[in-house]
């Protein structure tokens, strides 16, 4: 299959979207819900048109070279496709987040003012090579009535096509039109950019994956931006924090999935407790294999820590590594979470209720703990039913995204002839 | 008064404001109140200063010939000033959008989740020269917790300066600190472009305008923009509609205060209704002066109208002039707003439900009328108590902006230990 700029027309299909997404505004939840429900079934049925497509992609990553975790991320399976359908499932469940009338009330003179919740339109989802994005992003869309425009990573392009085709064949059996679904079959560049600037067509792009591809969407878009995702998430150990607590939240927020932007990537720590505390510490950190980057101070105290430099106090590591700051007291906790902290999630464990209070209010990011791990900064851990995302952004849509951030308000106006 | 690049720095004045947006977020909501009560005091006592000030500008401002509207819009009295000194006072007495619980809930491990409303932290205020609002952005902004960047229309500079050197004296004898009132004092294009890149330091910018301003700050700044207010709306006239109605509608929409951005454009009219009103219609557009610019169907049934070309349907008028296209059907009318509307408010006269019903559902806009004028899109017609501007835009907010625009949310996490 070969795919150039000549046989992908950005533009026109960024048209079609936004006609179908006029179409999809007058359905009922109920035929989009029955649409959700039939392409799970059909996803289901036509697996293995998906599975063969997937095998190319396969081959491809295995010449070149990709890590482990890359393959098994592409990797698709029955059980994978089936999971795939089953999320579709529970997206048709969830409550609608369209038609929600938010407040509604009378002037004097009578006119009915009513604030209702509405599709955005047309949704931009710029992604990586992760084909459970195109069905996940694809049911979220649809279920609160918008259009969608999907452009995944290169390396899985032959999966996600065969995807969108059998989604497409599937909605001909149902009352969304299949132009509601539109892919970029394209791996040039240019295509993508064009997506960034169509002001008129494209209500919202949402990039999910890592800090570049996030940075790349909000530096060269026009489009209005959903920012997700990039966590370097700390935990401050406050002088008065219990020591279990402070053990247990580290371990967890740094080693359950380091990989997620919800883990901790730096430990601040008070000097007057590490003091106290170290042989714990220490102990804790090599049962759990967390390789520490130190300051100069952390580096006296705990053994085979390595020096950190600048870029470790910004590093999304990832991994079971860990920066470790020690601070002489609150003030320069919150100082250097001004100075490297993503805005994501942020963790402060103490038993003194002042400085909680403080850290919370003084923080600015989306997420603020007291005494917890930041890996509950998560959709599901929350009970939201499905995420989009987790915005660290602060307009429009904050921390764990659930269907409302794909919806927009109108005021409706019912009147008798009023007028001013 | 000589101001060049050299002595303004605004990246130093936004790393200020930051600063103090932190110390504002710690202060009470009465100890933010009785600072914009003492404003509003210190605005009258000290209204001569800027009285003084404001001549400058009306001098250079003889001197260029600007209109008399322009004029009219930069020249302050005593009166005035009490006017925005009131302005200060209803502000103060509005409720806090800061600190409002949005939801809260449990999980079943114990952990308490709280999503807050806190401010947004340094607003950028990008305006035209008018000096009142320098003063109702400051209110909004304090009120709200936030720090705010100033940077008015030059031609307004000398009074905007003196008003702020007021308010900065005033916050002195406050718990406000008063780098959290920022007014860039140049009348350089670069300083502004500053601005609008700063994502470090400045969280939201907002132009208030005309189309131009805003088209400048959207297409420049990397910094989140609130858009507000061009507004090129229609009134379209059913084959249902019935006729007093339509002509109050209409001669309200355009001629109530022409200049404002909800003020009616474009009349779209049904054929069948034209042709069986035209008498009705004629006569009321020569009693209110209006001025029409018609397609070809149009200029055969109006006397007097001029033809109307492709610049007419998409502009703005500001005056009593209106462009009429006649249209076949329901269809072809919202077709016509598809092209051509900004999205701000739109109207439909008809007793026909079924097309009213269609009408607001498929029209993309923030305000969608039944039988009443666009006039009230407005937050002070529709009770929002103080209006930051009219969004445009999707997401964050749409329609009138009350105060609650000027906050994001955090979730605020308390637990004794959990892990996941």
């Amino acid at each position: 299959m070969t795919l150039t700029k000549s046989n992908v027309n950005v533009e026109a299909q960024a048209i079609e979207a936004k006609k179908a997404s006029k179409q999809l505004m007058v359905l009922s939840k109920e035929e989009r819900n029955e649409a959700l429900l039939h392409l799970a079934d059909v996803l289901e049925r036509d697996y293995e048109t998906i599975l063969e497509a997937n095998e190319k992609d396969l081959e491809n990553g295995r010449k070149k070279d990709f890590t482990e975790a890359f393959m098994d991320r592409l990797s698709l399976s029955k059980e994978r496709i089936a999971d795939f359908a089953q999320g579709l499932r529970d997206v048709a469940k969830l409550e609608d987040p369209t038609g929600q009338v938010l407040s509604d009330w009378t002037l004097e003179n009578g006119l009915q003012v009513e604030k209702v919740t509405v599709p955005l339109g047309v949704i931009g989802m710029i992604y990586e090579a992760r084909p459970n994005v195109t069905v996940d992003a694809t049911g979220l869309a649809l279920k609160s009535g918008n259009a969608i425009i999907l452009k995944g990573g290169s390396n899985a392009i032959n999966s996600n096509q065969a995807i969108v085709e059998v989604m497409h064949k599937g909605l001909e059996e149902t009352k969304i039109p299949k132009e509601a679904v539109q892919f970029i079959a394209s791996t040039d560049r240019e295509a993508t950019n064009q997506l960034f600037t169509m002001k008129e067509h494209v209500d919202v792009l949402i990039p999910r994956g890592g800090g570049k591809l996030i940075q790349a969407v909000v530096e060269n878009a026009t489009v209005p931006v959903l920012e997700t995702g990039v966590g370097n998430c700390h935990i401050y150990v406050d002088k008065a924090a219990d020591v279990e607590k402070a053990i247990n939240i580290l371990v967890n927020a740094k080693t359950d999935r380091p990989a997620v932007c919800n883990a901790a990537e730096t430990l601040i720590v008070h000097k007057e407790w590490l003091a106290e505390n170290s042989t714990a510490l220490i102990t804790a950190l090599k049962e759990n294999d967390i390789q520490v980057h130190g300051d100069d101070h952390v580096l006296e105290v705990i053994p085979n820590a390595v020096p950190a430099g600048e870029e470790d106090w910004a590093n999304e590591y990832l991994s079971t590594d860990i920066a470790v700051k020690a601070v002489d007291d609150l003030t320069d906790a919150i100082a250097h979470i001004e100075t490297y902290g993503t805005k994501h999630s942020e963790a402060i464990v103490t038993e003194d209720e002042k400085a909680a209070k403080t850290f919370l209010a003084l923080v600015d990011a989306a997420a603020l703990y007291h005494n917890a791990s930041t890996r509950f900064t998560d959709g599901g851990a929350l009970g939201f039913g499905a995420e989009i995302g987790i915005s660290t952004q602060k307009l429009h849509a904050r921390g764990p995204m659930g269907l409302p951030a794909l919806t927009t308000v109108k005021f409706l106006m019912k009147g008798t002839g009023q007028i001013r």
